[in-house]
């Protein structure tokens, strides 16, 4: 076996392709951005998610992707491998959950293809034509560091619904939602002129600061953790390690963005989002709180080598 | 368990698609155009098929729905499913398939998604942008049918290959090498100006010039049928239905297309295309040699109604 970073090394190296959260190529003096996005039920949906959620998540992974470098997809594609044993009315029940997440996210799904599989997976495909791309490779030294919103729900959603953990009804409903209702954050398209770099933090917080860090060749001094109190509490309760809630779960849709201190009065008044650190030269994420902590990619903490 | 068409026409229904070989939508006074086309290891490759050679089809089936629409495409990605077990030895053998295909076909790949699952899966999006677009429902009455190619090839190859069918040494080598290596007819843009309407021969003989006729609201007359006396020996030899070879076989990547009489000098000086047929008034397509026959969209003819 061969792990899915090695492969994506192979087919990397071998195509010559380029690495971010979205391909593109240059149309005239725009660029045609196309995303495409695999869900497989067997190793991405937990087994208690409905077929119309897992079909909505589908299309949210993809929307996040786009958003996230300030691209509105024009024209969405969906290709499926549809178990065998499927009746009409699962095959209704994931054609609800596009047209969910059609209407909720403003998009046209206007093709696809269907075939017969052993899983359910759903491959989904989005085109946009942008001015301009936000890359992860863009991070300059003194800008703020933003996220979108706060990390650990997805973590603790997976381990409620897969091993029954424990937490007060509030919280379990923003956890168990983070999960099978996640949302991606559209509103970012309207701040997208005002940051430098950006990434969608589905690969986990740790993993996503670390990408925009090397990238950008740049490093990440993260003095604020976008996270909250329910969440340690949930972690202390159940004898799980807070900080791999917050830095490692991953599936989260939040942004990662660096910006301009100059434009953050612009941006806080066009959308939530936290200031958690700023970039300086050098390389490497550090978290600084009571110590200096290296972050490293795999979201476990070493101390400062 | 319910048919691929069954699924198909819920899904076109709910999420109102339009249906033809690629996706599309306005884009200034031009078409963006989007296809994506799913390969299931399981499903669509003889087990003999190399890895390789599956990597290849995967993008040939893609690329002949681009081509056949006149689009040539102007970026690729490649969405996979990957089985854990596989090797880094099988990834580049996937790879190198992918490479096979870029350059055979002059196409870019730019990106993708890998996951894991139990089949190979892979998922071959193209996009590109196009004045025209050749439909399948703007046949004319009075234009000639034609065909890029013969037919009963892959059937052929297929029973060779699976069932071990008999075959002379030159007959064999072209029928496995239609299902193993075959070829989009890329040639088909530089005529694509002269035809009025045309579709891929992928889902069978039969069933491209039902939909073709039906889309149009015309009779399809059939007078020459492109196949091969060597098709018809196979057939005899190994007690096949050679018709059923013929019409009802799949996977070829053939276009059938249907262009106004004098636009043919022009078109058979530019590419080597065989007229089968002619386009009437009224509905159905008929086959006929010694005596006239309905050919349903099945494959299977039946006598005049």
């Amino acid at each position: 076996m061969i792990d899915e970073k090695k492969i994506i090394d192979i087919l990397t190296k071998v195509l010559s392709l380029e690495h971010d959260d979205v391909s593109f190529i240059k149309l005239g003096n725009k660029f045609l951005v196309l995303k495409c996005d695999m869900l497989v039920r067997k190793t991405d949906a937990p087994k208690n998610m409905r077929l119309w959620q897992i079909a909505r998540k589908s299309i949210v992974a993809s929307m996040s992707d786009m958003v996230c470098k300030g691209v509105k997809p024009i024209a969405t594609l969906i290709s499926l491998a549809i178990p065998r044993e499927f009746t009409r009315r699962e095959i209704n029940e994931l054609a609800k959950g596009f047209k969910v997440a059609e209407k909720e996210f403003d998009i046209k799904i206007i093709g696809g293809d269907t075939n017969e599989g052993e899983d359910l997976i759903i491959d989904v495909v989005m085109a946009g034509i942008s001015d301009k791309i936000v890359r992860r490779d863009n991070a300059q030294i003194g800008d703020l560091i933003i996220s979108t919103g706060l990390f650990g729900y997805t973590g603790a959603g997976l381990r409620i619904l897969m091993n029954n953990a424990d937490a007060e009804p509030r919280f379990r409903r923003v956890a168990i939602n983070s999960i099978l209702l996640p949302k991606p954050r559209t509103e970012f398209l309207n701040i997208v002129g005002y940051v430098n770099s950006s990434m969608d933090s589905s690969d986990g917080l740790a993993a996503t600061l670390n990408e925009l860090s090397d990238s950008s060749k740049k490093c990440f001094i993260i003095d604020k953790i976008p996270s909250s109190d329910d969440v340690k509490r949930f972690a202390i309760v159940n004898g799980y390690n807070a900080e791999e809630l917050i830095f490692d779960s991953g599936e989260e849709y939040e942004i990662i963005a660096t910006l301009p201190k100059e434009n953050l009065d612009y941006v806080m008044s066009s959308m939530n989002v936290k200031v958690i650190g700023r970039v300086e030269e050098g390389k490497g994420v550090y978290i600084m709180n009571k110590k200096i902590r290296r972050l490293r990619r795999k979201g476990f903490i070493h101390l400062l080598e």
